[in-house]
C-alpha cells in the first residue's frame, strides 16, 4: 500500500496527530493576540506604541512585560521546543511500519499529553503536575526516535 | 505519478515554497550576525566579551540588549513560531492531492505574505500593517491544516 | 526503489542524521531540567515557587535568571533556529536523488558540526570557535536548500 496515502491507517494516524498539534500551536499565537488586546499591553516592538486603529490610546507602558501575556508566550516556546521535533519523529516512526495499535498509542498519547500539559500550564497548576505531563510527551518522542534510529541503522 | 517526484507539479510547488521559506529563515541568522558585527554588541554569552580576532576590543556593554540587533531576533522568533508548522502542514496538504491551482495560491500566497511581513517588520511599519500580513499567513496555515485533518479523518 | 524505504541508503542516511539531531535537541530540554534541579533555580513561572514534592523549600529568588541554566537555554534556542529547517531541508535534499556519497558528507557533516558546536557552547569556548562551527552547519543547510530549489524549479 502507498505509504503516504490517507487510506493507509498508519499515515492517516500520523496526519491526524500532526494536524491537531499544528492547530494547537497556531492557536497559541492567536491566544497571545487575544490577551494583548485584552490588556492592551505586553507588546515588544517600539513601533507598537504608535497610535493606530487597533491602538488608539498608546502609552510607553504597553511595552512592559505582562505576566498575563507572557504565560502564553512561555507555553508557545515550550511548544517550539517540542512539536517540530515530534512532527518529524512521528513521520519517520510510521515509515518504519510499526503495528497500527502501537502507532495510535504513541501518536495519540503524545497529543493527549500535550493538551493536558497546556491545560496545566494555562491554569497555573504546580510545577510538578506540568513537569509530569511534559515528561510523558518527551518519553514518547525519545522512544519513537530511538525506534527509527535502530530501524535505519539496522537496514 | 510518484507523489514525491519533482516532476509532480504539486510536490515541486511545495518544494519551491519550502525552500524559499527555509532560506528566508536562515538569512535571519546571518542578518543577526551582520548587525552584531556592525554595532559590535547585542551579544548574549559571557564568553563573547573575551578578546578574539573577531572582537579585538571587548567591553562589558557588548552584552547589553541592543534594539538594532533585537529587531532581527524578534523577526527570527516570529519565523520559528510559524515556519516549522507551515513546512509540515504544506507537505501534508499537497499529499491530499488538492488542485494544483489551489496549492499554488496557498503555498505561494503564504510565501508572499511572509516576505511582506518581513519587509513590514524590518522597516518598523505600524503594528496594524504587520499584524494584517501575519494574519494572512496564519489563515492559510489554519486552512491547510483543517483541510488535511478532514482528509485524514474521512479516510 | 521505494524512496522512503529504510533499505534505500539515501533515506536511511537521512533517517539516521535526523534521529540523532532530534535526540540531541530533546536532550537539551533534559539538561535544562537537570541544571534547574541542581541549582534549585532558574525557573520562569510564578507557580514554580510553590511548595511541592520537587521543590520543598521554595523562595522568590528561584525565579531570578541563572546563567548556569540560561546557557543551556541559549543552546536550545540555537537548536530551534537551525534544526527544524535542517530536518525539512535534508528530507527534500535526499528526494532530489543526489549521490549517496554527497548525501553522507552533507548530512553527517551537519550532525558533526552541530555536536561540536554544542561542545564549544557548553564549555564556553570563545565566540570565534563557536561561530566557525555554526557557520559550517549553516553553509551545509544553505547548500542543500539551494540544490533542492534548483531541482524543483528546473523540473
Amino acid at each position: 500500500m502507498d505509504k503516504l496515502s490517507f487510506q493507509n491507517p498508519l499515515f492517516a494516524t500520523y496526519a491526524v496527530a500532526a494536524s491537531i498539534m499544528i492547530l494547537k500551536a497556531v492557536l497559541m499565537s492567536w491566544l497571545t493576540v487575544v490577551r494583548m488586546m485584552q490588556v492592551k499591553g505586553g507588546f515588544r516592538s517600539p513601533e507598537d506604541v504608535r497610535k493606530t486603529v487597533l491602538n488608539p490610546n498608546p502609552s510607553p507602558e504597553q511595552l512592559a512585560p505582562n505576566e498575563y501575556v507572557d504565560r502564553i508566550r512561555r507555553i508557545q516556546l515550550n511548544d517550539l521546543e517540542n512539536l517540530p521535533y515530534f512532527l518529524i519523529a512521528g513521520f519517520l516512526f510510521i515509515l518504519t511500519q510499526p503495528s497500527l495499535r502501537l502507532a495510535q498509542w504513541l501518536l495519540y498519547g503524545y497529543v493527549v499529553s500535550r493538551l493536558l500539559h497546556f491545560a496545566a500550564y494555562f491554569t497555573a497548576r504546580t510545577h510538578d503536575t506540568r513537569a509530569t505531563l511534559w515528561t510523558v510527551g518527551s518519553a514518547i518522542l525519545i522512544f519513537m526516535t530511538c525506534w527509527t534510529l535502530s530501524a535505519a541503522w539496522g537496514a
